[in-house]
């Protein structure tokens, strides 16, 4: 059984949604499974010494036209929200406490977490809007406010942002297809034919 | 008669001869001419504060491995030049003393400056280069060497690297329908369903 391939993204992150919708259906359609992990791409940045798309010299106005435009030409629903970007610690933590029950479960709180984002527009920086999210999956609203406070699943995150920028994530989303790094929805394509030919 | 498109770029950018590859045929078949525009990205890039994609933090190696895998996919000869970035102010004003007499002529030249640097691997940047490329296109290389040297032909491209900032223009390739900017060879997908649409 090949490995799975490994989709590293942060919710607030607008290319990383695009992805989101795209990648299982795609890398199915070839026989492969996703792990998705979620990771803190300001702490990249940070330690990069980087900053996001939108705040580079020059790129602010194209970049949100491109977010648009790349929704669109995908067939996605997109509202460019108005906080932009966010801290996305609470949302990141409340996928890896769900994957420990449930990696479906855990897939489906993610999709949420970025339509509620990107399409409603509603902060996902707030646990209040995490815990509304959980409710609608009948994940109990207590374990999980707890969940998000809970030092190991604090770790869990560092780790899995420590282990992303270990293997040379800059940016996202960062898709990883038996070894081979990806950069950005854009490489969808390239990726399926990755898939389709074993590597070209 | 539509505008034509408008294709802005620098001879040592991967992704504008990728681009530079496909265009005129893209646009042909939505009826459409593209104008070349070559610039100095350097230039660009110095105006802004911003450097090459190989200079950004953590970008180097992602970015001489995405250039070689998206020539492989497009199915492009592509090998990366010893010398990296180089100045381009050779070629672009012999594309522009070029122009002035026959667009055609201009854009083999063109095609024959990007595939010397990014196929064959040799310094478009000297003259000596140029005049090669110049005396297989039959054109007269004294008068080339003195249209390099000539004041309206540096300050043409002078005002084309202006042009290109003022529009906004932050990498290359930079690709404009209609007003709607484009950037990067991988936005061509989206430039055909633009021309096929008449937006989107």
């Amino acid at each position: 059984m090949a490995e799975p391939l490994e989709f590293r993204f942060d919710f607030a992150s607008p290319y990383s949604y695009f992805a989101s919708e795209r990648i299982d259906a795609l890398a199915e359609r070839h026989g492969r499974s996703v792990a998705w992990k979620p990771v803190l791409l300001g702490a990249i940045f940070k330690h990069l010494g980087t900053v996001p798309l939108t705040r580079q010299p020059g790129m602010h106005d194209y970049s949100i036209r491109d977010f648009a435009r790349t929704a669109r030409f995908l067939g996605l629903p997109f509202h460019m929200p108005m906080r932009f970007p966010i801290a996305t610690q609470v949302p990141a933590r409340a996928y890896y406490w769900l994957l420990e029950q449930d990696e479906a479960l855990a897939k489906r709180f993610a999709h949420c977490a970025f339509r509620t984002y990107f399409v409603d527009g509603r902060d996902i920086s707030e646990p209040a809007t995490i815990l509304n999210i959980a409710a609608k999956l009948e994940v109990d609203p207590v374990a999980l406010s707890s969940a998000i406070e809970n030092p190991a699943i604090k770790d869990k995150l560092r780790q899995e942002t420590d282990a992303a920028i270990a293997i040379g994530m800059f940016g996202a989303p960062w898709i990883t297809v038996d070894g081979e790094p990806f950069w950005g929805s854009d490489r969808l394509p390239q990726i399926e034919k990755w898939l389709e030919t074993g590597g070209f």
